[in-house]
């Protein structure tokens, strides 16, 4: 499917998508990138990359697959370094959490003779690094792709191929859409688990023996806190406007309980829950 | 241990209570209170019980161990049903999920002649009612008691080898301090995953294909949501002031990102989650 593939960022995702590329046989050799030369080796080690380099211009130089797996805040930079060293005819991909931002820094940067079409795996782990990925990683996740104003269903079959190569799952969606529907059900809930988190700490300082009252409601309802900072404050940052409405919403909502503590209306509290029970039945099911 | 023993509210817990106490042998002979014939039947049929009754003042003459297992909201009226028909030296404890209200209910309400020590067993199921009973539901499980200002130390000591023959870890601690910490690792905690699920389907309401989008963490996250709007209303409604100066604490949280996304501050976007974070990893280590 593609000769020579460069993967920019060869980390828990990149190095995944290298190796379940590989195994599938879309690519033929692997290019990988990082800054770190620990990842550098330990992605040769594992196979996910054939050759590496801390250079991602270099790296791009006669790929006609190139696929970015940094963090949504770097993508930007990442164009500027590689835009002058594309291969005409290239596919240009990228794993971001958000793509409004990565769709519109395409337009303005890339150069017209490649095919820039954007991606989100829905996959991930607790771990992070090269040295968690897996070439199974993408094996029954939905993989959104986003394609831009000018992308031909020749280029985007292209990308549902080596999507569905990985053993994913690809939906297309518009970039817009994407990114308000990812700030309900999944920027929202990470913030809300982290607010939690930090509340319920605030809250119980200074006491001793917590351990039996820390059940696994707590437990599970704020997990998604343990996500990395840094990669959750690029996607906040990128989808500003979709999360800043999400979580109006969510204080509204919880100001309707604060109401029903105030009067100590029992009703109230039976139609809040009730309509809790049946929206999240609604959505799962 | 005990002779008679009278289960009042023979659903999920009280059900689980009498398989476990028999199979240890701490107690004798179990009757049974359902309102529910459907539930009696089923008690019987299970072993929870040896005998049934819809009421609760027949079934606790000649008991020396009363557990009553009804939401929260209905032990006050349990009281009173069984205050003139309780026999002297009986042991009565409960499995309330909040402790103040019916330790002031038991001080109000039952005769000097009896002992009553709360209980909070730190255990339950996804599913509900009888048929969902077990004899090892609260292995390894804490099980929280609240003695009273008079209760002896001959008394608790009776009531924790109690809890420790259904093979549960017992924990005494005052009634106060056991519903302020339960607001805020657990009653919190539920508020914000049922809001989450409201806000989160008001926000996607009319969009179709939703599946892909909701992943694991919005599933984790609103869990909670899935508990019985009654059950919850009542812990609620026994604990307000605890829970609602949580969930004040909460806005106040959500308020610190409302603000950062007004400033696009990234600094304080990584201040925040990185103390969320923190927090989290102090209370679950």
């Amino acid at each position: 499917m593609f000769e020579r593939t460069a993967i920019i960022g060869i980390g828990l995702i990149g190095g995944s998508f290298g190796l379940a590329a590989k195994r599938a046989g879309a690519v033929e050799s692997v290019i990988g990138v990082a800054r770190s030369a620990d990842t550098r080796e330990a992605a040769l080690a594992m196979g996910a990359a054939d050759e590496v380099t801390a250079d991602p211009a270099e790296a791009v130089r006669g790929a006609d697959l190139v696929y970015i797996a940094v963090p949504v805040g770097a993508i930007r930079s990442i164009f500027q370094q590689i835009r002058d060293s594309l291969e005409p005819g290239a596919l240009v991909t990228d794993a971001g959490s958000t793509k409004r931002e990565v769709m519109q820094a395409a337009v303005e940067l890339l150069p017209d003779h490649v095919t820039f079409i954007g991606g989100h795996p829905m996959a991930g782990s607790e771990q992070s690094g090269v040295r968690a990925a897996r070439a199974d990683l993408f094996e029954g996740a939905a993989y959104y792709l986003t394609p831009g104003e000018t992308t031909t269903q020749d280029e985007l079959n292209r990308a549902l191929a080596l999507v569905r190569a990985l053993g994913a799952r690809p939906d297309v969606k518009v970039a817009e859409y994407h990114d308000r529907l990812m700030a309900a059900t999944s920027h929202l809930p990470h913030l809300v688990a982290a607010a939690l988190a930090s509340t319920t700490h605030h809250l119980v300082s200074g006491q001793k023996e917590l351990g039996n009252f820390l059940g696994a409601g707590f437990t599970d309802t704020t997990r998604l806190a343990e996500g990395l900072p840094e990669v959750w404050r690029d996607i906040f940052l990128s989808n500003p406007d979709n999360v800043a409405a999400a979580l109006d919403k969510m204080i509204e909502q919880l100001e309707q309980f604060s109401a029903a503590f105030r009067e100590l209306d029992s009703e109230t509290f039976d139609r809040l829950l009730e309509e809790a029970r049946r929206a999240r039945r609604e959505l799962l099911d």
